[in-house]
């Protein structure tokens, strides 16, 4: 998929959101909704997107959403950081497949990094085990201050 | 240096800022400065830093900053897509050196992709040439709206 084109609330996210597909929540407030990444690079992978968005990314979406956005990131990765405590945290959003982008529902990766520990392939590894996630989840939502 | 410490401002960005180092400007507003990476990994790879700001990282940023700075890199953002017409663009930010941080002032990666070409590894290829991210910057300035 390109840069164009309209959004399809059949995605994945979408489902998520509507309650449609399971998910292991980390946070969620009016504007955003955080959850564990189930293809994750590395331990601790999470996803924030917007609740109410109809932006398959950054480009498309609404200034009033986005700044939202940007600041469920930040509170999420503190809490991230604080639960894991990893040595660098990677802030990534991805716009159009050519740039690696899967799910056109707009959303940002938080991933952690350790020294030494080189990052996964995106699914390469398949799906993570939910028991793990969730409890990962768990960890991360204590934190959120 | 890890997540953890002060905001040095002899780091290269607060000397752009000040002016004691030379960049190419692509934007600029009241919050926000955007000019191109020196280090591009990849044609028309851009940077969007704040201007007036002590934090080394993202999470360290004053929430009233962080959302000027994530407005920044969409006018920015949508700017190089019209100017470059890529496939896809990347959006990314590195908190500590083992995410791949290496100047302490906080900003995003605006990183353009094209099918079929691989990203440079950053610093691998040496410095740009001046005079081609000059005249890069100027087709990106063209289409800020």
């Amino acid at each position: 998929m390109s840069l164009d084109g309209t959004y399809d609330d059949g995605n994945i996210f979408a489902k998520i959101l509507r309650g449609e597909a399971p998910a292991a929540r980390v946070f969620e407030d009016d504007h955003v909704f955080a959850f564990m990444d189930v293809f994750p690079q590395a331990r601790g992978h999470t996803l924030v997107i917007p609740k109410h968005s109809q932006a398959r990314n950054l480009l498309d979406e609404e200034p009033a959403v986005l700044t939202q956005v940007i600041l469920g990131v930040q509170r999420v990765a503190r809490a991230v950081r604080a639960a894991l405590k990893p040595d660098g945290l990677v802030v990534t959003q991805f716009n159009g497949a050519t740039a690696g982008q899967t799910v056109y529902h707009l959303h940002f990766h938080i991933i952690p990094r350790w020294e030494g520990v080189e990052l996964g392939r995106h699914a390469a590894g398949g799906m993570a085990d939910p028991t793990e996630l969730k409890a990962l989840a768990a960890e991360i939502a204590a934190q959120i201050a």
